[in-house]
């Protein structure tokens, strides 16, 4: 039995060293904060925590993330649920020097929160193969209550593949 | 047989006259600019179609829509999508004096973009009750390749039903 | 704040004392796999475990659940993780005269699996509304790896609700 | 720009001949249901039209499909969906020798329907490409009307790649 689609053997990681030190869980989160992308940042997005185990973040709502009626829109939280994700990917893949590239997000709308609200997240591995990954990623108030669930599915491409016509610059790798 | 949840006789519209006049297609894409809310504002999304069984909407991409790697954000495109299907499930469950909001939204990403591409995009609906409706929404390129897809289940909200612990104010009706 | 289309006033349970007793956890897997339906009977699901908190089930992988390459067909997994959802939320929903109706099933396939594979899974909830419930659920192999996981929305329908077109005669309800 | 993950050169078909023969839309139907596999002919699915371009399918509803309410179950819906993306899928690896796996089911549920209704669904594509494909597929009833509407993702595996511990023996492949 196995992974689907990650049957062949591991790949020989860049350096053993390198790889249990990202398996012992070190903190990216000040590097990801730098290199996290326009998106993000207009979002007012903080990763709090990027493991390759676990990713955290945190944003407080305000007027550039609402929908007409107020509330927050349900594309920031498809795309909060997407950083956490990614980063937590990107961070799994590193040691192979692959980058990750998102192929499906399904998020669920739990609970509709108005500007000041403080929310957090956290994203957590599903499964971490050669070929793809799924995250899974909610989304707290203060409260800790439930305001939005999801799950991403990434694919992991392999060094030089190119994405979008250029080769990826890999921007989002911590130590490269 | 009959609709999942829907299978009650339809209310009364508010106005034959109204509903008609909605389902004549008029396009109300100017004042839904006016109303689209922080988040499809700050996104710079134009919605170029709105009426209730098509809206149409528009954005050329800029850095506010990049994740790190510099193409565009998962998080814009499931954004997207929500936007156009809740506009449209909007319109649509307008004439019962009903409001919308988004459940669930399942997105597919096909095609990595980059800075200066002008993406356009189009939602249709797949069921209109009066308790749910989904709709799906297409992201294409300027190519009319597509970027990505989605779908959008909506509930429909009865009059004075409170939305986050207020009253919805409407803002996204264009009679009111 | 308020949960997404629940804002208004609980209904008042037909009993506290009935609404207390599920709330106690009491299991009602025997009943449930005698009024489990053709489908589930079919797929030869059990559930061993049938709470408003938590449902569980099983299967043994034999000819029947396989697609052509002799691997579990993904219909297997998803419907095994509506199953399990749907029980949950009936059961929830049951104290106030509901029935439930499932809106969306989102799946990830993570690991393949062969015939004779004894696959256990777990459902709990990740929000449990007056209109509408999401329930996860999760199916593991023998070692306890994750063979597939995703996410059911349901509607909560109220009591004289027709469901196509005849009235929810209730069979899941196992006090009726 | 590129298709996601797929922008290394295509992989030489193993004949142009046989590749143009399969775009020319020669149906297979009648193949695919002789290798359809035991879920597929448990609920009795038969396939009517198998092309790479697109797929059809019909059941007529029996016990089999059925949920405690006397309706067709998700699961039912879910994988009928995933059935036809499937052949789809693998009739357009077919020529570079690709096999062909589920990794992602999103789907919607429209209307309930009970035992003796027949149901017809299509399925096409939206992306098909050298590492991921999506097809999306939807189920009517008689009169025509959307019962369910579902999108899948798959991978595609090179040859000889294996799957769940075994090579893949490629039996829905109707040339081998």
């Amino acid at each position: 039995m196995g992974r689907i689609g990650d049957e062949d053997p591991p790949a020989a990681p860049r350096s053993a060293a390198l790889l249990r030190f990202l398996e012992m869980s070190e903190d990216f989160s000040e590097r990801m904060n730098e290199l996290r992308g326009g998106w993000p940042e207009t979002m007012g997005i903080t990763i709090t925590r990027a493991t390759a185990d676990e990713v955290k973040g945190e944003l407080t709502v305000g007027p550039q993330h609402l929908q007409p009626y107020g509330v927050v829109h349900g594309g920031v939280h498809c795309g909060l649920i997407e950083t956490l994700a990614s980063v937590g990917a990107a961070l799994f893949a590193l040691p192979r020097g692959q980058s990750v590239v998102g192929l499906e997000n399904s998020t669920s709308f739990v609970r509709a929160v108005r500007a000041g609200a403080k929310l957090h997240a956290i994203s957590t591995p599903i499964t971490r193969g050669r070929t793809t990954q799924v995250w899974e990623a909610t989304i707290f108030d203060e409260e800790d209550r439930i305001v939005a669930t999801g799950r991403v599915r990434l694919l992991c491409l392999d060094p030089g593949r190119p994405l979008a016509g250029e080769q990826v610059r890999a921007p989002q790798h911590p130590g490269t």
